[in-house]
């Protein structure tokens, strides 16, 4: 008999669900169904930062710095090698695909043009948006393939209630799923109850106590997906400690892989660290001065890896399973 | 003789300029000269939130709920006025004009197709964006026109600073330049020297102790800008003491009006309160339906008060003048 709630049933218990929830369920339900039938691996990336509210009528929140470029270039990257993606998104942040247009720049790629009848259209000037064909053929492949989900949030509590349901869900479906959590959620909150109702009078210094966030990772490693690859990702500012926070971390959750980062040098280098190995991943110029990204070689041995996992899974269910 | 520094004096003096102010300066001294020599008004306006760092090496920061809806509506307004705008805007919020297309459906308006001679194009599909045309028929006049300078922030600091350089500049300038002050801006800060110099550790709970912002709008309207028509926004979430907190700002800082607003209500009313009178603005029904915004009426009751402004200083500006 458990007496006391966990820190996470807690929060949950406290914090009210985002109106989209159910409908959300339902959704990854299926997609994630249909992908699985026709024998797709799926991979449930979380991407952009969690929005903070310090007043209940918000005006003001903690943000953490996050564009949303290691998720939504993944996701390119995964459904490139035949993955379904799950985009669970911060609102306004960089989407798959989307991501290659520059929102300020999109009126300056088009032109009106008339064709041979006299009819006026709206063109792209394709010599100032080079990539635009290529990226619109891959969208557009995508869109017919329906391979991609997109489910977005704004709030830390949305982010979180999220998260569970979709762990939930793919957390029945076996070690061909992945979590890429590259979400930079933040670490710490205002419970409602301790909360201004309104927006905070500017006068005099401010201070703001604020309560820990329940570490996610560990009820979704233990119970909502104990059979998933599970990869999550560490930002820091001081390389010494990147290591050492990374099997930490393994060591605590108990999951996959940690993709450590420094915050300053992201699109440059990365360390997989793995209970066995520490790879580092180094993007030579020449590389980046041809517009190559990281992201493709983390999600090529992110592969690798998921797969070794999904083949030692299913020889250990083998194993247990009843002799003919 | 002067003992102590003001507080904005002193704020300045512990904080690090943004790379591009003196550009900036040269940039908004340029683009001024020849709207008034062109005989054009001029508004400055400041759009979107301002983020505020909690760490050195920033990973995390506060921020204002705003996504830049009324400063980047309000400057469209403003050119098909006649004026020529300065831009001040937080990076990633709205831009006049291009707000008008979602970046989120980017590349579902657009599709590949083919002229007589078998050559591909990309393509905009007018019927999944009606408004397009319009839009980029007005953009692209503007352009042509040079009447719109875009300056992008993205902290509270770099944003001061800018709004400092350009008031100076804009300042020497007369009545006929408004100020159009619609970002939110935050009320607190973390100073640099009492500041994590690197990512905060999750553990534990968190104590912030903020600083009070100096407000700006003090030595704006009584040194950078003394002559110039000043319009500061208050934002509340409690409609019983907005006029009361409006007549305070207008008060304590002497300048011309306050537009007052609530965060939920903001696109249906707002009320204008001048030293002499308070006057709602009010969107029907039937007219937000239609896709008009409140934004084109603040402007025409604003530009009308300006042109009261200007008139009742030149005659002031002739009665001091030596006689012939």
């Amino acid at each position: 008999m458990r007496i006391n709630m966990a820190d996470w049933e807690e929060y949950f218990s406290k914090q009210t669900p985002p109106a989209n929830l159910e409908e959300t369920r339902n959704a990854v339900s299926e997609f994630a169904a249909s992908h699985r039938n026709a024998g797709r691996n799926i991979v449930l990336i979380t991407s952009g930062g969690t929005a903070v509210p310090l007043e209940n009528n918000t005006v003001r929140f903690i943000d953490n710095f996050s564009s949303g470029t290691r998720g939504s270039a993944s996701a390119e990257h995964f459904l490139q090698q035949g993955y379904a993606v799950v985009f669970l998104y911060r609102q306004h942040s960089l989407q798959p695909f989307m991501r290659q247009i520059s929102p300020e720049a999109i009126l300056d790629i088009m032109d009106f043009k008339e064709d041979r009848e006299g009819a006026s259209h709206i063109q792209v000037d394709e010599n100032r948006a080079p990539n635009l064909r290529e990226v619109l053929k891959r969208y557009q492949e995508v869109q017919v393939m329906g391979t991609l989900l997109l489910v977005e949030f704004n709030t830390l509590s949305d982010y979180l209630f999220l998260l569970r349901t979709m762990a939930e869900v793919l957390g029945t479906m076996g070690p061909q799923i992945m979590f890429y959590l590259a979400a930079a959620v933040s670490d710490f909150y205002i419970p409602s109850d301790s909360m201004a109702e309104h927006k905070i009078s500017s006068e005099g210094p401010l201070e703001l106590n604020m309560q820990q966030v329940p570490k996610m990772l560990s009820p979704l490693v233990k119970l909502w997906a104990r059979n998933a690859f599970v990869v999550s990702f560490k930002l820091e500012t001081d390389v010494n400690i990147i290591s050492k926070k990374a099997r930490e971390a393994l060591t605590k959750y108990n999951h996959q892989v940690v993709v450590s980062n420094i915050l300053q040098t992201r699109k440059k280098t990365v360390v997989i660290v793995t209970p066995s190995q520490e790879m580092a991943i180094w993007m030579p110029d020449n590389e980046l001065d041809l517009g190559k990204e990281i992201e493709a070689k983390i999600v090529v041995e992110l592969i690798k890896m998921h797969q070794q996992f999904i083949g030692s899974s299913t020889i250990i269910m083998q194993g247990i399973s009843p002799a003919k």
